[in-house]
């Protein structure tokens, strides 16, 4: 069944942003099998003659092309991690369950719907539906429009549809990878005391971990919390063997006022080199809130929430490296991403179609929209 | 070449001890393969016509049946563990190195040239060449031969052939392995702070384990060394995920006057029901020295050595198990086992053949073996 929803997918802007959303649910994309949906969002998007359609990959963008004197980006990834016995999609209590319900394709619903009813938005809009978020950074549908067809990214600020619980996170915190090897001598465990165990040897480094503080940082009001965690521990050469290295993979998420080259000495600085051989694997920074920025701070203002700080990693760190203002702002709790219980409420889809709306076109997207709700 | 030789690996225990032990090692028979080189032994020991001969499996018996009051066992494994590009094998001075040289081919080499020249010994022999000692339990050919021919194991003493440096290693430690698990919460690492990391939770486990001061037990003047080591250490879900368990196998070598419910009881003591949760997944009791046995002490005596205590497990337990008094008697280093620079040193080729064959056949034995060295 979840098959033919897939290979059938017909998706009507024009219904309501819940049928929407079910039906984008129903419809699996996998991260790497995204090219059911996206023929989907493009033929939907083709039928409106007020946005210029472009595909690129498994990506999608529509514009409006009205000339107004700001361009805003709303984006949206269309793929999600794997199955986890979350299809088909339903509904219980006013949430909506189901595969990637959450992250993203609540946030995806609401954008389709704002691309399909604002015909004449007092802003210039760009939406952006991209394969590939979910995986590595190699495959990500933004940097392949980067390359290819930069001109589409232009925009005086984005608003990134991720799951914000419909309220604004800001910036967000970079991360960071590192394995620290802990080295010892093999020997036979019958003479132990012959060798040095580098298991043993690597519990002052999980103590540590286990005893780090991590930092509170406040940026523009916003306090980004980070954090430092052991993700694997690797040891073991044989039953009979007394291990010569043990390797602790640690996952730093660090504030986004530190750079990628900080947050590497931070953590030599907690391992220093005379005692651990720390090989830092992956870095990537975080994203400034910019809440200072006019365009960002307006768009607050509008939608009447507090900003909280984002703390996982989005695609707002892209937007902002490339001088974009950037938010997350979507429906869904973003703690719930990526687990197989995943929902959406139907009240905060309404609830961001409508703010959203209200920004973009205050006037006729209230008349554009189906009514009742 | 290494595979040529395993074909026709052809023995002729006539031959001096080191040339015997070469062709042995030549013969490549890793654990589950020794069957060509149980084939050439059988041949070898069939042509002599003061034994009778069996083969169970890829092992061979072969007993002298003269009528004597005593019965000896003299044992050796016929395989090996794995390859690590140490053949074929290589004399250098003095010391010849290859695949099993020390473990144990130079104390096959010496039991065969035993059996093939003590054609009236003064004690009646089993010799035991048997197959699967380097691999688990259920291969072992000792196992098997007691399962199907339960008599040719019949003896008043078994001397095994493993490596002890030309010195008596009396009795074994036993050894137990066990999962000590560690439990916390998942949680996603950009928001550690609300899960509970597992792996940082194992580190008093592994402070612990590396604090441990192993017990010295003493038994018939020999001191029993024990050790506990953390062989293995896992922990890892995803690289942004805080980990909800961390496993570290422990192995323990305990002195043999331990019973196997006793080390475990040991190792619980350790490490509490109340805060850990330890499986121990194998326990194999060890062999006492028994050195105050007739049969042992004489033979410790004749070979002029000061007995030492086997801290590594061997057959010897076996052996004790069935009520027959066992020590380990054999060329080469124990340190060297399963090493890839494993050796064993000529000399002691030849000294524990000359030792041996004068406490078996005191007379005919000195005549019986080539003059030269």
């Amino acid at each position: 069944m979840t098959t033919s929803h897939h290979d059938r997918a017909v998706l009507d802007p024009a219904a309501d942003v819940l049928a929407l959303a079910r039906v984008l649910v129903d419809a699996p994309s996998v991260s790497g099998d995204e090219a059911g949906l996206a023929d989907a969002v493009e033929a939907a998007l083709r039928a409106l003659p007020h946005l210029t359609v472009d595909r690129i990959g498994d990506s999608v963008a529509a514009r409006t092309t009205l000339g107004r004197a700001e361009r805003v980006i709303v984006a949206g990834h269309l793929d999600t991690v794997p199955e986890a016995g979350n299809l088909p999609s339903r509904l219980d209590g006013g949430l909506l369950y189901g595969l990637g319900a959450c992250d993203m394709k609540g946030g995806v619903a609401v954008a389709l719907r704002l691309a399909a009813t604002l015909t004449a938005p007092v802003r210039d809009v760009t939406y952006l539906f991209y394969a590939g978020e979910e995986i590595d950074d190699a495959a990500n549908g933004l940097g392949h429009i980067a390359a290819l067809r930069p001109e589409l990214l232009e925009a005086g600020m984005a608003i990134l549809m991720e799951p914000s619980d419909a309220g604004v996170e800001a910036g967000c915190q970079g991360y960071l990878t590192a394995d620290i090897t802990v080295r010892g001598e093999r020997a036979h465990t019958a003479r132990a005391w012959t060798g040095v165990n580098a298991a043993h040897r690597a519990a002052p480094v999980l103590r540590r971990l286990g005893d780090h503080v991590a930092e509170r940082v406040l940026i523009d009001g916003l306090e980004y919390r980070e954090g430092l965690s052991a993700v694997a521990v690797r040891a073991g050469v044989a039953g009979n063997v007394v291990p010569d290295e043990c390797v602790i993979t640690v996952n730093l998420r660090f504030a986004p006022s530190r750079s990628a080259r900080k947050a590497a000495d931070y953590l030599r600085g907690l391992f220093p080199e005379e005692e651990y051989l720390t090989e830092v694997t992956e870095v990537v920074p975080g994203a400034l809130p910019g809440l200072g920025r006019d365009a960002l701070s307006s768009l607050v203002r509008v939608l009447g929430v507090i900003p909280r700080p984002k703390l996982g990693w989005t695609d707002v760190a892209r937007f902002t490296a490339m001088g974009t203002p950037a938010l997350n702002y979507g429906p869904g709790d973003p703690t719930l991403a990526h687990t197989a219980g995943e929902y959406v409420p139907v009240a905060q889809l309404r609830e961001c179609e409508a703010r959203l709306a209200g920004w973009l076109q205050p006037g006729p997207a209230e008349r554009a929209r189906p009514g009742g709700h």
